[in-house]
């Protein structure tokens, strides 16, 4: 061995692989390593050939071939996998040294193994890594949370190897212990809602329209030049037109159930513990639950019958596609509104010091949600680092009203010919309910002191609970300690 | 002491004062008891006076107060408080002894309570108890589950005081360990969504058809006359005309902050984890984090705009409102259809053998949700126990075609107007999704194995997944230990 390596990397699926590749492309030299270690010589005299890439037959190997402090990074499957090779690696490293889990692990787990590593005089990073293989390999999106030390030594790398956004890395430091990935999960989460809505405009553009995959194709790419420019809608332009080998369109063949196990739960989950209204995530979380229930749609399909109203006529079928691009963009703007809310309310919970003009700016290049528009966003926190919300920022406020009326247009002539569109429909009754000053919860609050003596708040006394024994039948005992 | 107790009851709040009333008039002899001593004093002084009740000064004087096996009730805070008193109660009490948990406690704490008590030769009950304070006092539903030893000695005075319903007890077995508190969990997010629903009808009453209180109030008693018959209408009918000492409606004066911390949060996310599409429920979970957020939608009101197409013109009245009858009720419709679904689920991962249809006997009466509509429920799973979704019994199947057109031009209408309406829109989404053989979620298995090689399924290769290389770009290798 004449030269000890910068980093080593455990998991070599594609996104453990591309991320080797992408950081020896940068000058920094990876040790690979895998549980199954064949797969180390395979990729070593693969994809890895000619590069300045080592392998190592064993975690010890691995750690004897690292400059100090060690820096490991681990891409593998989340959850009891990266408890196993922690331990595993704890013998072998010594104070000082960086133990860095690349993968989807749930914030709540990074919480508890930084603790855990911080406590034996070691450091932790839990990065969220965004971008998919082609990310990985050519400049993904980081978001590095966990101690803070560990970050000037990271540092080099992850700025070195992470996607560019006018020639600003899309990586910094996000926060203590878990705020790295918690800020991945609200990613994907986003992303969960990015890919919905999507579906259901080119579900309405076939359906409503009348537009077969081709010109669905089109008009994404019209839409890609302009606002809703990103990287999500110009892959969905190419999978809409994309041939399969007998010239069919392939997207016609795939069954349409979607897989949903993971962050995008985690996500409304967090949402629903926060007490944070994150209505479009959690449909888009839900639409994919109910993807995947296709054996009851396709009994269902056979039962339960569609509007008698007949199909909506489009008049101006130009015209009509400009409400839905306007309704998606409005929705797209309620949905990071959301994202951002959440994020605050976490900050808040978990006493992080997030920067959100940062988060903007590690999404705008690099990951699955890269866009256009989070560099707006980013500049609304540059000029107003304390914005309480996305949506009472100028540009996003002329934007949202510019949408409204189209937006609105769209939804209602959809539910009356039965598309469902659950994310567009709860972005519109979100916004619909946060420019509300009033809402009827009132009722709610009276229905609760009606049937369970809960108290309520008057409008005029904040602060003082009240009883009202509403059927003059019922006691005076309110319920303090017990909570429905 | 003359006579042993039959049971005991720890927590005097209003549930568990109203509860030993109960007891105590189907003739019953309850022993109270109270953290706070002196409100067992003053509950014999008062409520309790000219009664068979009795009172104990300590838990060793409550415990040797009691029959034998013992039976040991508690209403008290659902969390801390249940696991404190249980381990003051354990070295208290002797095999065979049973303990009952009446609080809203999260059924993973009933599931671990049933193991850890069942290890010391103890009987464990946790039981959903619902119907409020009047509930309590003269019939509440009641759901319990647990230990199956414990049963028969309960049976007696949980079937005694529970509602009747054509002169059936509002209360069954449930099943084993957590599932009388699952039960209940998903009673109380059913509340949440008919609650939310009652609430979008009367605000749509308000600002679409421009109706005052008492003509909203006299709307809400004509639908509980027919298919809505509830006791939440009823409820709010009342609530809707009631005034304050000074003349005024007192719904006015309640502030439109609506609490959630509990059941409902738990509810949604019991559903993210079992992946079962409860999209009202959470909705109506979200419109209550949403109400909350007070001053924010104050501030927000100031500066988003509403729609610039004005008001919607209703031209008949009588019309637009059995519009929105219908709406409530094929709203209502999914919202049942959904949380037996979710059961089902639930069911299936926890291995309990859930009766259905006694699920709805249980909460026809004496509950917060009783309604005709539950016997309705009864009705189609007594037709047909094994019956896989309610919207495919032929009753609810007629039920929800008849009110179709009306639900969907109500929101074709109100989304033009700004009035949200996130639990009748996201039930409608549900029904359109639910009956569609098809749903666009190719569109995301395209785009997941597009960014991240997660492969998809073919409609006709059912089980196997295949990868696409769909740019010529990405590589062959599929991402099997990394799920995005």
């Amino acid at each position: 061995m004449d030269k000890k390596a910068d980093i080593a990397l455990i998991g070599l699926a594609v996104m453990g692989q591309n991320l080797i590749l992408n950081m020896n492309d940068h000058g920094f030299v990876v040790c690979a390593f895998n549980r199954t270690v064949e797969k180390v010589d395979h990729f070593l005299a693969n994809e890895a050939k000619g590069t300045k890439i080592i392998g190592a037959k064993s975690l010890e190997d691995m750690v004897s071939k690292l400059k100090k402090p060690r820096k490991v990074m681990m891409l593998v499957k989340a959850g009891a996998a990266v408890d196993a090779f922690i331990d595993k690696l704890v013998p072998l490293l010594e104070a000082g040294d960086i133990i860095i889990d690349g993968g989807n692990s749930e914030y709540t787990d990074s919480i508890r193994r930084a603790k855990s590593l911080e406590a034996k005089n070691l450091l932790f990073v839990g990065s969220g890594v965004s971008g998919g293989e082609e990310g990985a390999r050519y400049g993904p999106s980081l978001m590095p949370g966990g101690s803070p030390k560990a970050w000037p030594h990271i540092k080099p790398i992850f700025q070195g190897i992470a996607a560019k956004s006018d020639g600003e890395p899309c990586c910094d430091w996000v926060g203590e212990d878990g705020a790295g990935h918690y800020v991945k999960m609200v990613h994907n989460g986003i992303e969960y809602g990015d890919m919905q809505l999507i579906c259901e405009a080119c579900h309405i553009m076939k359906d409503v329209v009348g537009m077969n995959n081709d010109e669905i194709s089109q008009v994404l790419t019209e839409w890609n030049k302009g606002e809703l420019d990103s990287f999500l809608i110009e892959i969905t332009a190419d999978i809409m037109k994309f041939r399969d080998t007998d010239g069919l369109h392939l997207v016609d063949k795939i069954k349409d159930a979607a897989g949903q196990k993971g962050t995008g739960k985690w996500t409304a989950i967090s949402a629903l513990d926060q007490g944070m209204p994150l209505t479009l995530i959690g449909e888009s979380v839900f639409a994919r639950c109910l993807s995947s229930l296709k054996d009851e749609r396709v009994t269902a399909s056979k039962q339960l019958k569609g509007p008698t109203q007949g199909v909506v006529k489009i008049d101006d079928k130009k015209k009509f596609i400009e409400d839905l691009r306007q309704a998606l963009y409005a929705s797209k703007i309620i949905s990071y509104a959301q994202g951002f809310m959440l994020m605050r309310g976490a900050a808040k919970a978990y006493n992080w010091d997030l920067n959100y003009g940062g988060i903007a700016l590690m999404w705008r290049g690099g990951c699955i949600i890269r866009s256009a528009f989070l560099g707006e966003i980013k500049k609304a926190f540059a000029k107003n680092p304390k914005l309480e919300n996305l949506l009472l920022d100028d540009f996003f406020k002329v934007a949202i009203h510019k949408c409204q009326d189209g937006w609105r247009r769209v939804l209602s002539a959809v539910v009356l010919q039965g598309i469902p569109t659950p994310c567009l429909s709860s972005a519109l009754a979100f916004y619909d309910g946060y420019r509300s000053e009033r809402v009827p919860a009132n009722i709610i609050q009276a229905q609760r002191d009606y049937f369970g003596a809960h108290t309520y708040e008057l409008l005029s006394e904040p602060g003082k609970h009240v009883h009202t024994n509403w059927t003059g039948r019922g006691g005076q005992v309110s319920s303090s300690s017990y909570n429905a």
